[in-house]
């Protein structure tokens, strides 16, 4: 791809993603986004092949931002134990600002609920691979007790479900229970603890 | 309310359950209820005052139904660990069966989380409750570490969302991670084991 089509195919998601945020997704067209850069649908067409793939790519996005600013908190010289609650703090932030009471915004992510689920499941299998990294880290240290990591990071990551998932994160906040540092507490503790009492 | 007036209630109800469940709780109107009935929308109306009160009588019951399961596993003489377990245990099962893969049960869930938000707390309120009572026995008895039973709780409730939101358990049936089983081990684990390692 050249320069210059990366440069359009960039131009195309930050238009999408202007749209979807302000008239919703449902209602966006590939015609107003190509209207708004001042091209023919058919060139869309050459870069994306449905609205649903333009979808993908603004998440995809959000989702690349969010798997940076991971890594770098993992690869910090620090106690796993650490450097995991910082984690599961920084995706909670960027997931609650980037999607609580915005309705437009859970309209993108319902949609890829119903249309992109592989996209979903490969996101969840690179954040997974983040968190693992740090939970195999602290087993070997000695920091968090001796479990299987894949299946550590698994209960972690459900465990945080209500912090992480774009629609709960809104729907929740009525509701009673910890806030997102007490449960990130409570998680952490269950690798951190020492064997059952007995 | 005489018996004639529980038993006309009561038939409402059921009848409006059957209409959820086959057309949908959108497509449903409280003139079908009555005249599968044979009685006035009129009649319906002096038990209920909308089609929202009658979803959440619907909802009710399943909710009274579990609670009285819950109750009778809290009310065991068996050990504390054993019986949140089989409590935990108990809630997905009974949420599965009724709304794993119905979509219409999930658009009756869907409409109740729109329009009977203090419901679903009152809700969610008694199964704190009833969890709390085992979780404060478990610390009584130095089953659990001692830790507050209200935070405690919450945490759990939270922790095993995945498992228990009529919405997740479909949703989240295709991702990736841990069965309810292995969750509730390391949800109630978190409460059973010994202080941090270090």
């Amino acid at each position: 791809m050249s320069q210059i089509e990366r440069d359009t195919r960039q131009d195309i998601v930050d238009t999408a993603e202007r749209f979807f945020r302000e008239i919703g997704y449902q209602k966006t067209t590939v015609a107003d986004i190509a209207k708004s850069l001042r091209m023919s649908p058919a060139n869309v067409y050459r870069f994306f092949d449905s609205k649903k793939a333009i979808n993908e790519a603004v998440l995809d996005r959000y989702k690349r931002e969010q798997e940076e600013a991971l890594l770098a908190i993992a690869e910090q010289d620090r106690p796993a134990p650490d450097r995991l609650r910082e984690m599961l703090a920084a995706s909670f932030r960027l997931n609650a600002a980037r999607f609580a009471g915005h309705a437009r915004m859970q309209e993108m992510v319902c949609a890829a609920m119903d249309e992109s689920w592989d996209a979903i499941i490969a996101h969840i299998e690179r954040f997974d691979a983040l968190l693992r990294r740090v939970v195999a880290d602290g087993i070997a240290r000695g920091e968090f007790r001796p479990i299987d990591p894949a299946h550590a990071t698994g209960c972690v990551r459900t465990g945080m479900i209500r912090f992480m998932h774009p629609l709960l994160i809104t729907q929740c906040e009525c509701m009673p229970g910890p806030g997102a540092e007490e449960m990130i507490d409570f998680i952490v503790g269950a690798l951190e603890a020492g064997p059952a009492r007995d």
